[in-house]
């Protein structure tokens, strides 16, 4: 994770640093800093949010400069601290540097540079990067940095300044976010685009070991042997507003509220009542019909939101699908096939394990198909085929709208298959699309149960361990039920597949101990009654989800949520949002800091 | 779960009972009860252990009788009480009956003689049996019972008494254990054998829907239309003392250090340095050869065990495996190809989802091979192949040598399956049986690190929250390990995919949490020690395991375990062993009681 920003031109450096800052805030908030040109160069930095950088600022002299460099940080190696915060300088002063992502031979080159007499102040991976520009470094910064990424191993993007070079910043990237903005005013460089988005719409989609060397006039690119690169400047088109909070108290809420018209812009511009629209995707029929296997592979809700897709896939169209883990499945040595898929699910578009992944899939000759938010990120421009999910900026770490879009398009893209395929019929298939086009109205309504998950969570917020379980899609929504409640509030919650409870977790469950039963499909409605026995047999209180209609939960839970009918393949749209909410209520109480959980970041860029 | 037992002979009815019941305490002890014949039916039964009914009994007068049946209680239905345990009797007294299971139909059963006039005092579905047998009965037990089971629904054992004939009992089963025991001295009806070890070897193994009729001369079965069958006794070859403790103070203890001998009796004979041999299963290379999908469907720490199975499956066979927990695949309407194989592994071989697992496969027309460590069991006697662990009966509630012995048999089918495929060269074959001969020894080995992780419990004991981390085979070591931790010692742990562990969950780690990094395998101990690296970095307290050579978690962690090396895909069954001693010895300091932990029963007989 971690944020960096970069700035050069006519404005004052320190307000645009830390306007960028704030907007990257998601990305890590251990510490944060900036560097700027000031008779020489000047470096401050405060160890947690902020806030505490900026009032550190506001105790200096004025601090006017036109050139800078700044960072947010998610600590990966030492603690966070003062000392380990960015921005790092060389023991001589002259460098500064800011950088996200993780330097995997830093030790060595570090053992390089001692010998050399360098002297190491901190227990980062980033201050070789400064030690060694400094050491490499005869005049040009471009040369320079070349240098240092050839030497250099694993991930990064840094941007830095240099003494001599008062009217330049250079700045590159490899398997981590950045982008260069382009204006009149200035130029700049930052790991995400809200992060420059009062300032200009204009930018360069940098590709991996592209130098970019910054003036206040311009911006260059160049390769690591010198040459000039030229590409097109990608424009902007989202609303400045969406990066607002728009009168809620945290992005989660607005998020929350922002569902429906997400899957409005999500599902509708790609179906009617009868026809599902995919005439931009590669894919041809006869793939389709000669799938061997789908490989769903992706990290955290992402993740959840792929074991719903699996369980939807298969039933639809009876392509077995695995479901890997990002982290897991790049380093298992995977079986793929010529005739397999891989989908892969990704809100930034930019998280390192899952973009290993993919890259591990095409290695081996597999199309690729990707589920992704942030328009041009690397994992939509390195697969085969993208479906952007339309929800606008996620700011909040948790997510919630990038989720559920997630979801109404693994509905599409298993509902397309299967009619390709021909496992379900026509008629068959028509009701699902009906009832798809229904899931912006649906969750609209579903969302109404705010001010009784409000209540709910008031009552039992002070919970220290929840069990949340279900069967089949039940289980995936319980995964990622449980997974908000944690991120955020900071509860131990777990998921469990409920008939895998009494094979051991049910030791766990004591009086008022609180369970969370999701049993919100038809045919499996009446285990989880059963189950929810079991539990409250032990003394558990119980909360259950169950659809409208469905009443034998009454006699055994202490609260029962209802959803609306929706048919079983698209339950796990429905079953989340109470529990959003519910997780959402549940922190506020708790006092917790909702967008910004403590040890998280957004955009998940190391591995 | 539950336990029943009966007995009708010349031999004094309670002890045998009392006896029969501590034996099968392990399928659950919520409580217990007995009827006896003495002056008509006399019923007596209390909450809690066992030790509370025979308390309650010591009070009596001398309770003389020569035929009862007596049960322990695992609650589904109804909380644990005086009121809800079993035997239950008719209104009318006559009849008394136990019962393991559940009757799924019980409401309706329960409207139906309400309308006769029938009165209810319990909540169990178990009342209704006793109800029903006294509404059918016209004289003859064994036609009252046809009667009975063909109206129930559900999974049942049941041992029936009634006032009419004090010289017979009457039993059945139906996807619930159970079986018939014939001795000169009294004939008997158990769960499970241990419980009439010590009065006979000499047992029918009974089908789904043969009614039993015992006296004390002798046992008939008979079909539901009231034929006479005829079978085999099946005679127990086990030394009696196997079923004892032996000088540990639980049996968990004494069946960890069983683990060296229990693998050499699985593993020897299926393997010399250069063979494997599994001349008695009935797959041929043909259908190995075909093998389209493996499909390791089991419950609990034997899903674990499939975890573990299918990365070592993959790795060496390069044939694509999927694990499913029972419970979820059942329901799931998998997707089942006639090339494929289901591998189904359980200690009991009567856990109920995993029967009904199987029993899916092999309608779809799906091979099924199974890993079962109890002969003559319902999932042994059902499968196309089975292959026994040679475990020795486990009486601990928590699985040790159960799950290593079932790893080494997935070696060693995961090793065959891959000569007969060519996938393995011959000499990096011959490289792996050498390492599989050391599994024995090694495991002595590593089970000299009792002192060291009894030290490591006392520190650590009073954690609430614990982290288990790994990637690869170390996330499946991390999985049994968690469970191991959770099931005896009620600590709320979570193993995590160690890289998965920053997409949210990571946000529960504060100052102190307790996180334990699994690191055992080469190609993967770098990133583990950066992921200890970032829970260091937020406060937690890291107990590392690795293995020899690998020093670089020193630098990281509070505490490192080493372990011998072994090769990668071995790892398994090392990591786990200090692990089973952790959970062991922080169970002993919180004062749980290890072998019978709360909520939990052994054998799942109910879904």
């Amino acid at each position: 994770m971690c944020g960096i920003v970069g700035y050069i031109g006519n404005a004052e450096a320190v307000p645009v640093l830390l306007n960028g800052l704030a907007k990257l805030e998601y990305r890590g908030y251990d510490s944060a800093g900036i560097s700027v040109y000031h008779d020489g160069i000047y470096t401050i930095k405060a160890k947690g949010r902020l806030a505490n950088l900026a009032e550190k600022i506001d105790k200096e002299d004025t601090l006017s400069s036109h050139m800078g460099i700044g960072h947010t940080r998610w600590a990966t190696h030492g603690a966070p601290s003062d000392r380990n915060s960015h921005p790092h300088n060389s023991q001589s002063g002259k460098i500064s540097v800011v950088h996200n992502g993780i330097i995997e031979n830093y030790m060595e080159i570090k053992a390089f540079l001692q010998e050399k007499g360098y002297v190491f102040v901190s227990e980062t991976d980033t201050e070789v990067v400064a030690q060694l520009f400094d050491y490499y470094y005869e005049g040009n910064p471009v040369e320079t940095l070349s240098k240092v990424v050839r030497k250099v191993r694993g991930a990064y993007a840094l941007a830095i300044m240099c003494i001599d070079h008062p009217d330049s910043l250079v700045a590159v990237r490899k398997d981590c976010p950045l982008l260069a903005g382009l204006s009149s005013d200035g130029n700049y460089v930052a790991s995400d685009i809200p992060a420059l988005l009062e300032y200009t719409r204009d930018y360069y989609l940098l590709d991996d070991n592209e130098i970019v060397f910054l003036t206040k006039e311009g911006v260059t690119l160049y390769d690591l042997d010198g040459n000039e690169i030229h590409k097109d400047v990608f424009r902007v088109t989202w609303d400045i507003d969406a990066a607002e909070k728009g009168g809620y108290d945290y992005f989660m809420m607005k998020e929350i509220m922002e569902q429906p018209e997400a899957l409005r812009k999500t599902v509708f511009p790609r179906m009617t009542e009868t026809r599902i629209s995919f005439e931009d995707i590669s894919l041809t029929e006869e793939e389709i019909k000669n799938f061997n296997r789908i490989h769903i592979v992706a990290c955290g809700s992402a993740w959840h939101a792929g074991v719903v897709g699996r369980y939807v896939m298969e039933e639809v169209s009876r392509i077995p699908v695995e479901v890997d883990i990002a982290s897991e499945f790049r380093y298992r040595n995977p079986i793929l096939n010529q005739n397999d898929l891989c989908i892969i699910i990704s809100q930034s578009g930019e998280t390192a394990d899952t973009l290993a992944a993919l890259r591990e899939a095409k290695k081996q000759g597999v199309k690729v198909l990707s589920i992704v938010n942030v328009v041009g990120s690397s994992i939509a421009r390195e697969s085969d085929d993208v479906l952007y999910t339309w929800a606008g900026p996620e700011i909040a770490v948790a997510t919630t709208k990038g989720y559920t879009t997630q979801l109404s398009l693994l509905y599409l893209v298993s509902l397309y298959f299967a009619k390709v395929r021909g496992t379900v019929e026509e008629e068959h298939l028509n009701e699902y699309l009906q009832e798809l086009r229904l899931l912006p109205q649906k969750t609209e309504e579903v969302l109404k149960l705010d001010t009784k998950m409000a209540e709910l969570a008031k009552k039992y917020a002070q919970s220290e361990d929840v069990f949340i379980i279900g069967r089949g899609l039940d289980y995936a929504a319980a995964m990622e039920s449980s997974l908000k409640l944690k991120e955020i509030s900071y509860i131990h919650s777990e998921a469990y597949a409920a008939g895998e409870l009494k094979h051991g977790t049910i030791s766990l469950i004591e009086e008022g101990t609180l369970v969370i039963a999701i049993a919100t499909q038809e045919r499996l409605f009446e285990k989880l009654v059963s189950n929810a026995k079991e539990v409250k047999a032990r003394g558990a209180k119980v909360i259950a989800i169950a659809v409208e209609g469905n009443l034998a939960m009454e006699e055994v839970a202490d609260e029962v949520i209802y959803l609306p009918k929706s048919g079983d393949i698209f339950t796990s749209s429905y079953n989340v949002l109470p529990m959003q909410l519910f997780a959402y209520y549940t922190a506020v109480e708790r006092g917790c800091d909702v967008d910004k959980p403590r040890n998280l970041a957004k955009s998940v860029t190391v591995e």
